[in-house]
Parts: structure tokens; sequence; C-alpha cells
């Protein structure tokens, strides 16, 4: 393909580059969406929910993996499961995209077409409403996401009380098997990531389990509707599991001032990758005992009174480091 | 200074590092700040304003001129402004902060320092709520802004009428005054930049005015509260001006269908460099002509029909190419 039929942004102008991402994005929700100086949003309960998480090139993706659909929709994924996560529903994103000017103006609107459809798929109604361009030598897509909890109550981190049963919704361990995967099969020998194609997928990852493992890393899923019927359904704390479970359910029994008990057999049939798994984002919650949990939540543990240890395994502490930490686990590769 | 006094990100953990920011930054203001999935705050008139704003190193700052505090402050400053230009008060800000693992948990803390100085010198009562962390190869800092309208209409820039005054609050080109001595007087005969300290600050920028000039770049104070003043007075149209008078006042005229006709007497004693000098963050607005402007808004010129030029200054088309795109304009250079 030639420079003129995709040029670079380093080949068009600031404004024209936001034509074509705006050209790709639903039409806004808001009373101001994109082209001002900043949105303006209604939030009828007099509340917003807002949160931040940020995806760079290297720590967080790898080109050789995530195309740009990928990229975008992961960069609202995980961001709308953090609004979900305080018992809300998101109505709207600004994203801040800085890229080098050798990007291709079709990744910027794969792109744009990744976070729109992750938008319409998992949060409908959910719009990107502003954001910001500028250059920079690592591409990075930084996403704040806002949203209304329409009258609610936030369900916190530190609401668990003793007694209460310990429920998630969502994955556990897929995205990690995924990570997994890519590391073993999409790697020369000397561990530079090698290009994942529709024909590499399709040759490398014959296993349904596998392709599926796969996809959910590059593309979480986020069970974010969950999140407003938990509430709803009265639970008492909640979190989005982005670094692992035992390391979220151990910062919840924290900020709870509680002991969280986890059963091995309600975490599937791999349990030490559902407790040290990322990114699979799911809902960890905890509900008073009576609550029915039918519906999304799966009951997982118990939650005791606060012993030595924040975390048990079948009435045992856990003890392996786990989750993922970027100031002590990138290992500065990018590919 | 050794690494055990001042340990690089890397030495630390994200719970660390969060903890040390934390410390410096004011009490939050919100239902739910910082440390949940996100957080919760107030907007009592149903309505919240929203906006994003990107440092990076290279094209934004470099850190031979700046300093951790320089660049706190001015990504605080930079969305700040874009809040004041909508007629609102600014209430929050969330800050995604993404660095090298050689950073320095001493950088990091004078960054939470400059944001957190930023907010209460220019606009009161605003705090950080929220935030990321990663790693990155290249030092960004993306700020959120949310802010609250108090109960006014949203001030646009598409709404100036011809006959309406056009108004300024705020510098006018110093900021770009302070670039070109940056450029001028802090760089070796290559081009490479190197270090602004107290001492060589003194040295070469023994005129006041210079020396003032150099510090607005660095920590530019744009007028915040003059944004919900001027929504309060009427204001027909108003946006900041970030990339230059001559651009931001085309963008203007354009959005409202009218022609912009500024008075060159009126730009101060470099009319060149306030037209085309971007990175003052000055609020520029039109009012109805029966508007008092007393107090913060200075008369500049006057909206007139539309005609072929968006752009007049005294009566003749502004022909000159102005104004700081970032994907044409930056040199890759960091420093």
């Amino acid at each position: 393909m030639t420079t003129r039929d995709d040029p670079t942004v380093g080949e068009l102008s600031e404004g024209a580059i936001l034509r074509r991402i705006l050209d790709r994005l639903g039409p806004s929700a808001a009373l101001v969406g994109p082209g001002d100086d900043a949105a303006v949003l209604t939030v009828p309960d007099g509340r917003v929910v807002a949160t931040t998480d940020t995806l760079v090139h290297g720590p967080d993706f790898r080109l050789a993996w995530s195309s740009a659909y990928d990229i975008g929709w992961k960069a609202a994924a995980v961001n709308l499961a953090d609004v979900a996560a305080m018992g809300a529903r998101p109505t709207a994103l600004l994203v801040a995209l800085a890229m080098p000017d050798d990007t291709r103006i079709s990744f910027v609107e794969a792109l744009a077409d990744g976070l729109r459809a992750a938008c319409d798929d998992l949060a409908p109604g959910c719009v990107v409403e502003g954001g910001d361009l500028t250059v920079s030598d690592t591409l990075t897509i930084a996403v704040t996401a806002l949203g209304t909890l329409d009258g609610r109550a936030p369900v916190l981190r530190s609401g668990a009380r003793p007694g209460d049963v310990v429920a998630i919704a969502g994955d556990m361990g897929v995205a990690a098997r995924g990570l997994e995967l890519l590391f073993a099969r999409f790697t020369d020998p000397d561990g530079t990531p090698n290009a994942l194609t529709p024909e590499t997928f399709v040759e490398r990852l014959v296993d349904s389990a596998d392709a599926a493992a796969v996809s959910r890393q590059l593309r979480p899923r986020p069970p974010i509707s969950m999140g407003a019927l938990a509430a709803d359904r009265g639970a008492t704390a909640m979190m989005d599991v982005s670094d692992g479970l035992a390391l979220d359910a151990t910062r919840l029994a924290d900020a709870s001032g509680v002991t969280i008990d986890l059963e091995a057999r309600w975490l599937g049939p791999d349990a030490a990758r559902a407790l040290a798994g990322g990114e699979d984002h799911a809902l960890l919650a905890t509900f008073p005992s009576e609550v029915d949990l039918t519906g999304g939540f799966m009951r997982i543990g118990r939650v005791r009174d606060r012993a030595d240890a924040a975390l048990l395994v079948d009435g045992a502490p856990y003890q392996e480091r786990s989750g993922w930490d970027p100031y002590r686990d990138w290992d500065a590769g990018r590919g």
C-alpha cells in the first residue's frame, strides 16, 4: 500500500486525523460532544464515576500480537470494567492517543473501530465523547471512562463483612493462559514476538480452548452489565480482577479488614492459574449470604473474620507471589 | 544521592509508589477518592465537564528545561484551562502517569507537588482524585480534568455573533517568547538542550521580562477563574488559546460561522508573536457589545459577518502559517 492511499499521521494535520477518527465513532450522546474544549455530559443523579487506565506499547501490548483494533478494544474494556466495579453504568470515554508520527492512518482508524466495538458490545450507550492527539516515540493510549450510578450507592472495596459470600462474574485465568500461549507459540527462539495473523492463529491454535484464550487475552470481555446488577442485588464490596484473583482478593480483604477464604474446587480446572493470572477483568464481589446468586455471579468462597493472612485457599494461607506489577515485572521488551 | 535514599520506580512496587504520590496530594473532596476502582464525584447540577490533554517527553517538554514540578504544574494547568474555557469550575483531576523504570521516586514526588500546586494556585478546590501508574520508555502524563458549570450554560466555540466584542484574558505570546529564549540560550551549538538550573536561569536571563517569559513557558498561568466569570457576564463563545491566537481565533470563527477582526494595537508590543505563539492558555471569548469588560478580559477585536477569511487583523486577511501542530512540527528531539 502506498503512502498516498494510507498516509502516516506525520503526513496529516491534527485536524485531518481527528476527522478520520470521529467518522468511525458513534454519534455523541452528550450535551457537548467532541470538538469543543471539553465535553459536557449529563449525570442525572448528580454523581459521576470516573477512572483512567493506560495501555503502553511494550508492557501492555506487543504490536506483533495485538492489532490496532485489539488495542482499541482492550483500552476501552479495561476502563469499562473499572466503572462497572463501582456498580455503575459506563456512559462516556475520553481517549488520549500518543503515537509515533510514522503510524498509518489505517492503524488509527482500526483503533477507533476497536474502541467503538468494545463500547457497543460490552457497554451499549457508552460513546467516545472526547480526547487528545499527540506524537510520541511510544504508542500510548490513555482512556478515561465516566459512568453513572443511576441512583445506586457505589460499591466499594471496603464493604465486605464476615459471613458474606465471595463470588465472581467473568473469566478466571483465561487471559493469562492466552498470554502463555502467545509466548510459547508466537515467539522466535530468541524470545522476539512474531506475527499473529489469521493464518498463524489458525495454524498454531488448533485447540478451540487455546484459540479462545488468546482471543480473550487480546480482546477481554469483562461482564460490564454485571456491575450494576451486583449493586442492585446488594453486593457489599466489589472490584475488577486486573492483576490476578489472589492479589486483587487480598486487596479487597485488606480494604475491608477481613479475610477471604476461597475454595479451590470453585476456581475451575486450573485453580493455580485462576489465582495467579491477571487481565481477565472479571468482577469480584461479596454478597450477604442470603442473596440468590443465579445469573452471572458464581460463588467461589466466603468472607471470614480477619486472621493473620488476608487470603486463604481451602482454609490455608495462600503463599504464592502472584499478579502483575508493571514496575517489577516488565522486561523492557516491545515487539 | 544513593539509590537507597532515592529509589527508582523500578525498585519499588506500584503500591509503594502510589502511597508516596498520595502523601503529596491534598485531601480528597470526592464521595470516593483515590484507592478504589474509580472515583465518585458529586456534580450538583447534574452535568459534568470533562477533558483530557497529554504531555509527552519530547514534543511537549524537555527534561533539560522542565523540572518534574514544572511538568506536573503544566499538565494540570493546560487541562484546567480547557475546563475553564467552557465557563466551568474545575473540581477534579485524574492523572495517568507512564514512566521509565529508572525514574527516581523524588522525581515522581516533585511531579505530584507540581500537580497539587497548580490546582491550589489556579483552581482552588480542585484535587487529584484518581489515576493510573504504568511503565513506558517515554515519560508521559495524561491528565483528565472534570468540572462543574454550577448551573450555567456551557460556553461553546460556536456562539460568536456579528457585532460581538472579541476579548482575551491572560498572556499573549509570552510562553512562545519563553520557548524562543530556551532554544536561544539553553542549547549547545548542535541544538542539544542544556540544563536549566537556578544558576543558569539567573545567569542567562538577566532581563526580568525574559525570566518571566521562560517561567511562563515552563509553568503557564491560565486565568482559570475568568472562565466562569466570562460565562456569568454573558460570553457568547469561548476557547483556550493553546495553539496560538491566530489559529485558535480561526477555529472559533469557523465554529461560529463568522469572521473575527483583531486590532493589532491591542495585541501588545509584539503583535506578530501574540498571533503566532502558542501555549499561553489564555481565554479567548466573545461578548455582546454592551458588556462591561472591566476585570480580566481585554478587548482585542470585533466579530463581523462571515467573509472569505475567517480571521482579519486590522481588516486585512491574516496570512501567516502559525500555531503548533504536533504531527507537523515536532522534530523528534527530546533532551
